[in-house]
């Protein structure tokens, strides 16, 4: 396997950087290649701006436009031109950084915002002419993985805890960038209590990391629904512009909220009111 | 009212750079008060680094605790100061961002992530020794508004839309951010189709936020709990640590997923199976 791994904490000896340690040594020793992309390494800059397209028009700027413009022209700046090559060399994508706000850092938020630009990670046509999205699209065929350091405890990031299930939280990163670009979410490795992990929490942590690793190739992916697959409606069901990209009605009738993206088992809830179920199959939303 | 408008557009002369005009002609003819962050214009640094905290020191690095010495004593760099100043002085917080990867730019995320420091947005505790979280907290008191743009149509982000409902998509800024730190999130203000406006839709738009900004003091804020309520599990329920900050069992029994943590009311579903219901009361999750 090819792996591009981006790495977004600014001190190397930090827990964060010893996991990456151990994660990049067992890569080599399973035979995959890979890169490292280490953002506050590189003095990553993070925001979108006229410098990223070499654009010297002082009409109103679009950025969409200008971005797409720019990759096709060959013209977008060599930094990020660097890191759609290593994504392009990739079949994996590794995302390690520390949950800040319940999100990636600023300097891994504008690795998206600049790099994943119209033209390359979205916004391509199929032959009928429908964009290509989720589950599809310029990224499509590769596996995307976050590992994340987590200050508080577990149970409070599950499906009932105070954060909101891990896989919602990070429903941006998962669904609306990895799922969107047409890339495999991976279920996501979480490092919790990461300010009081004791030696042997964090000997744990590494085993579980390795055997992650280990398994990179093999891992479900969080069972996201496919935009050209039969769940959305789209134009055939309504003249209405406006009623479309919702699911059917016959899909997860009744449920709303982002849990209802993912195709799921449901299994009764223990303890729960009689005729509840949750989904027992991968975690994706609930 | 005193209004601190923080703006994540590069272009001035943008749909967002517009509407901020006329939000800001809107609040002065109430007579509020108002200061804006303009974070692109002020050439705003995102990242955050060792600079912030004027560190000398070369040892291991943790951010959390290094943000709140540096907070405490008063060594925080001047622009993060400059902001936490304005925060001080302001009862009400306006968000204005494109809506990026299903998030805010770069630019402000990392807005967040230098200003928001442990000891003065959060980490703070009560005479009895319990951290003020989710309601309560060093931003308490204050109310906070999202004003975003999208690309995508109105349906494609309702309670099915492909894309997720928004304000779940937004769950880690309403209730991780604001709601964390103690600011009532209003529910945010979004102009879909943004690439596509006519100037009648724009009317229409600058219409609806003029008479958002009327109803800044009195609209209804998001549902979101309390976490010093008793919908929430502590060490009273559960000797196990891992056991607690989940919702207790009576509350949204049965029920997964980040529309949990909104106090709402049930409705029947139009169409739905039978025994379904939705909560038709604000929308904060579904």
């Amino acid at each position: 396997m090819k792996v591009l791994w981006i790495f977004a904490h600014p001190e190397q000896r930090s827990l964060n950087g010893s996991l990456m340690s151990e994660g990049l040594r067992q890569l080599s020793e399973l035979g995959h290649k890979h890169q490292v992309s280490d953002l506050y390494a590189m003095g990553w800059q993070p925001v979108v701006d006229t410098a990223d397209f070499r654009r010297e028009s002082r009409d109103r700027l679009f950025i969409g436009g200008e971005q797409e413009r720019a990759y096709t022209e060959g013209k977008l700046s060599d930094d990020i031109l660097a890191e759609q090559e290593k994504i392009d060399w990739a079949d994996t994508l590794v995302f390690q950084f520390p949950l800040w706000w319940f999100g990636p850092p600023a300097i891994l938020k504008g690795w998206f915002d600049r790099v994943l630009v119209q033209g390359f990670a979205f916004g391509i046509k199929d032959a009928n002419g429908r964009t290509l999205r989720y589950g599809d699209g310029g990224l499509a065929g590769r596996r995307a993985l976050v590992i994340t350091s987590v200050g508080a405890r577990e149970s409070s990031f599950g499906p009932r805890g105070i954060h909101g299930q891990l896989e919602e939280v990070l429903f941006p990163l998962l669904h609306g960038t990895f799922w969107y670009t047409g890339m495999s979410a991976l279920p996501p490795f979480a490092v919790y209590g990461a300010d009081r992990l004791t030696d042997a929490d964090y000997r744990k942590y590494a085993a579980a990391l390795r055997e992650r690793l280990r398994a990179l190739e093999t891992t479900e992916p969080l069972p996201y629904r496919y935009e050209q697959g039969s769940d959305y409606s789209d134009y055939s069901d309504y003249s209405d512009y406006d009623e479309t990209l919702a699911l059917r009605p016959h899909i997860a009738p009744g449920r709303t909220g982002v849990g209802i993206h993912c195709v799921t088992v449901r299994t009764p809830l223990t303890g729960g009111l009689p005729g509840r179920s949750r989904r027992s199959a991968l975690r994706c939303g609930t």
